[in-house]
């Protein structure tokens, strides 16, 4: 299968073609840029021949155009796909989406959102629907890896009717950050789930990304490119408190604030150039300029790596990639040194001697260092290549109605908690059989002690584990006053700590997780509603008109599981259910699964 | 000495009056506030006496008129001095300062920098001039500990013209921030030079900020008080792109933005209330904008603390203050959960029965963990009045010029680096003897290596010293490199690494600074100019037209040291001097020295 990519800027389109056969294979590379007069720039690569030139060409349209006869001769057959990368997805797309009239009304409803980018993404769209009338097209989106940064992080602190309208941070440069967080966990050897994770995205656009065990959790652009890092000509972050001053000082709009921001401001701003490699070079004959612009750059990018070490709780792995990131020792050398206190150490030779040939992902950290450093090629025409093929792939799932049970407030204890807690030999009592088989609910109940408040009798579910475990809802995390992680069940690396108080004595253990919806089902029949171990799925719960989508819900799989979903109450009240509630699979879209293999 | 304190706002004004013999207690504490019709709130307490109520007042003008009045009713004499809490001091005040009419204009210019405070304050310091004709009245500004933040910290990447008109970073809270650095510094036993901390300052405003070695480093305030954190109605910080997608949907102005963003944002934004308390208890029955409100806040201060531990290279403390930081054991508890990784690990029995009382500033880690962290009430009126004090006691420096010597970059070797670069058993070649006594140049010379670059035929300054040392000018850093911090020399802790070639064999050390700019002096040449080891002061240097002053330059007293500045190449260059220049300590203002105890 053939699958053509398409990035398409107001100016400028890039476009390759891949062979799916071969693992994605690139088998043809082309862009047009510089408009202007009638004419544009071109190169064209394909096999063993290699075209550049100027040509004959009013507009991205005409370029468009010429696309299938520049594939035929290079000896290409017509795409039988084609992939587009959409700037913004809004909180629509969690995922990359075939595109028909319902998504293509649906991206330009984002417009607002993003009116540089957007309506050049469409306008591609709409001429590879008419050039290749019959071959799907999909579309995928540069915000979709981050819809699963959690509210808290893509949240403004600003009126609700604002947010209402959209005002919240989305995060752009996904398909990057996806690719070179998966990349660095192939080369770690450990699946990216288990990760803690700082993609560093250093190019003309820049961002950082914290990626916390398989999902990102956030990233330095907001609900526009414009927000975080400093950029070639985008300011990044400025105090919302300069539009006012601006304006009174100025007299300038808003319309020409933000065109400074975009496209004076940045590198450009500071020094006049808006390429590193220049400034650097300047800033080594002694121009000050350019010597506090590198010093504004690496300082800010430093900050968002320590923040989000912060946010994560820890950080395994920092991965450079763009054109700085990929080419400039001393830039990651001023973003990682005084890192040490957090257990990163560069070594100094290995960051000097990079070579990123064949997709190397070299390792830069010094012996020692617990976080690795990671420098790779980012390759976001690959994965856009690959979304489309998954979302073309993806089989439509059963609409089989699931029984839904609501999980109340419990623990799960260690033998060595029921001795604290009930006394040397205490065998705990069952009461209540459960439904899944071998499960069921004591007698006995305990206390939760937190900073703000405790919870009693709380139900033990037996039989006993391993490891301490304690469920609550969102809720009690907050009458508890503890910031409490969702997390899958048996996942408790780095939970925080929280007082059972037994009628014996009290213990203080970690293993306190808000559970992460689930559905708990056997392997035939899992196989029936064409489910897999791992993997997330959205599931309507309740009625159409009251009830609510859960969004990635977790698929567990095992041997003699009872088929049922699992919610907490606050998700129960939430979407307005009560006992022998069913649930529905309606997820339609695919994504390339973050334990999948690149 | 009684000293009187005005704290004013544009609706409430607070006054407190010190008296000086007892260090600094606190005889009387006054407040008006909610003016209406023609009336306010009032509150004194002074001795066993307490009263409080509505008076009729109509206006803030009317309410300091009384002061005299209320002080007399109190037993309180005139105040020998008043110092003011001035919010904005631009980049023109970096320490208090005597309120004369150069000041009052200087103070007045900053207003578009603070057009809701600025005005404010200055009618206090007009009314207070009035009422205490012959007394001397002093600035404090919220800005000042903070005008020690590197540019690096304190740039915005945006047009040159726009950062020419003051859009530049300049942080707030300064008085708190530098009043509970000193105080956990005195807890931990150790100076506050000695220390990197960051202190949270969580009241109806917030900010963050990193106090590295005894100096304000960054903050999280920027050219405004609406940058940063999120407060009781302030937003935080927002996407630069918000101004342009409000103005589109909504048809708004930057003055109606700006309106909401400080006044119907923060907590209020989200929830309704600004009351942390009130959010807190609704957050524990379930609310689920409370709850995400508490979430958001936490987060984006956990942000910080991870953000400034790495723009400093470290973290020994972390200090809560505000009425929230204070108050509220659950919201310490999340901004601290999952910074073990960090060395931050909170004792949860300690942080939950924190006691204030009698400015006590107890520590809530656990055993073993590398960080502390407090908890104190702030003193911004106490400080003010310490500033007041050390502006009146300041003696005026001796106006004498002083010798300037430019050092180039050179190292200083160890007895082990001169084995490794020029062979067992070498002695190193005194070649051109120094000014200060027993020093000299050596005949050898040495290459330095860095990431981008080298530095050929640098020179060894003898006699051998028990560390290597290697300065370099800020333009070598550059053509390195390499990021290396301004650094009294001898402190050496966490400096980066460079190599360093001889003849025999190559090491790679740390060392690395850009020598800060110093005063050699001897104790009776110090006891002439007025100066005292450890302290800074303002130098000129070059001609009055051409020349610069070289602000915060460190006096290092020496037994036997011949009085001499020494700056490097590139400050020389930039001042455009040459040999036998000389320098004029021209500091006419002062301030409560960061290794004063308190």
């Amino acid at each position: 299968m053939h699958i053509l990519v398409f990035n398409a800027g107001s100016s400028s389109l890039k476009f390759s073609m891949f062979e799916t056969a071969d693992d994605m294979r690139e088998v043809f590379k082309g862009s047009f840029d510089r408009f202007q007069q009638g004419r544009c720039d071109f190169r064209f690569r394909g096999g063993a021949s290699n075209e550049s030139g100027e040509m004959q060409c009013a507009s991205i349209d005409v370029a468009i155009a010429e696309i299938p006869a520049i594939l035929k001769r290079f000896g290409l057959p017509d795409p039988d796909a084609i992939g587009h990368r959409i700037t913004h997805g809004g909180a629509r797309f969690s995922s990359a989406a075939l595109l028909d009239e319902t998504t293509i009304a649906a991206i330009e409803a984002l417009n607002p959102l993003a009116p540089l980018h957007n309506p050049a993404n469409l306008q591609a769209v709409r001429l590879g629907r008419r050039l290749w009338q019959d071959r799907p097209q999909v579309a995928v989106f540069d915000t979709a890896f981050h819809q699963s940064n959690p509210p808290f992080a893509t949240t403004y602190a600003v009126p609700k009717s604002w947010r209402e309208a959209g005002l919240r941070r989305y995060g752009f440069h996904g398909t990057s950050h996806k690719y070179v967080a998966l990349r660095a966990a192939q080369e770690v050897g450990r699946p990216l789930d288990d990760l803690q994770l700082v993609s560093v995205h250093l190019g003309n656009g820049a961002s950082v990304c914290a990626v916390n065990r398989g999902e990102s959790m956030d990233s330095s652009m907001g609900m526009t490119p414009l927000e975080g890092l400093v950029m070639g000509t985008r300011s990044g972050d400025v105090d919302p408190g300069a539009f006012g001053f601006l304006n009174r000082e100025f007299g300038l709009s808003p319309a020409e604030i933000e065109n400074a921001l975009y496209n004076d401001s940045g590198l450009k701003g500071l020094t006049g150039s808006s390429d590193m490699r220049d400034i650097e070079d300047l800033a080594a004959t002694g121009n000050r300029e350019a010597q506090l612009a590198i010093e504004i750059y690496a300082y800010r990018a430093k900050k968002y790596v320590g923040a989000y070490a912060a946010a994560m709780g820890g950080l395994d792995a920092v991965v450079f990639t763009g054109g700085i990131g990929e080419n400039s020792p001393s830039m990651r050398r001023r973003i990682c040194d005084g890192l040490d206190f957090m257990g990163l150490q560069l070594d100094h030779d290995r960051n000097q001697a990079v070579d990123l040939a064949n997709a190397a992902a070299p390792q830069i950290q010094a012996y020692g260092s617990r976080v690795r450093v990671f420098v790779t090629e980012t390759a976001e025409q690959l994965m856009i290549a690959r979304e489309t093929a998954a979302v073309l792939a993806l089989p439509q799932p059963a609409f089989e109605p699931i029984p839904v049970a609501v999980s109340a407030r419990h623990v799960h204890l260690s033998k060595e908690a029921v001795t604290a807690l009930f006394g040397p030999g205490y065998a705990l009592t069952p009461e209540t059989p459960l439904r899944q088989p071998g499960h069921w609910a004591a007698k006995e109940r305990v206390v939760l002690q937190g900073p703000k408040g405790q919870l009693d009798r709380v139900a033990i579910l037996g039989p006993i584990r391993p490891r301490t475990q304690i469920e609550v809802s969102r809720t009690d995390s907050f009458s508890l006053g503890i910031n409490v992680p969702v997390r899958e069940s048996g996942k408790l690396d780095k939970t925080p700590v929280v007082t059972i108080v037994g009628p014996a004595g009290s213990i203080t253990t970690d293993g306190l997780i808000v559970a992460a919806r689930h559905i708990h089902t056997n392997p035939r029949d899992a196989a029936r509603l064409g489910l897999e171990d791992g993997e997330f799925v959205d599931v309507r719960v309740g009625e159409p008109e009251r009830g609510l989508v859960f969004a990635r819900t977790l698929v567990r799989v095992g041997a003699t599981s009872f088929t049922e979903m699992h919610i907490d109450t606050d998700e129960a009240n939430a979407a307005g259910i009560g006992a022998g509630a069913e649930g529905a699979i309606i997820d339609d879209h695919a994504t390339v699964h973050a334990r999948a293999p690149i």
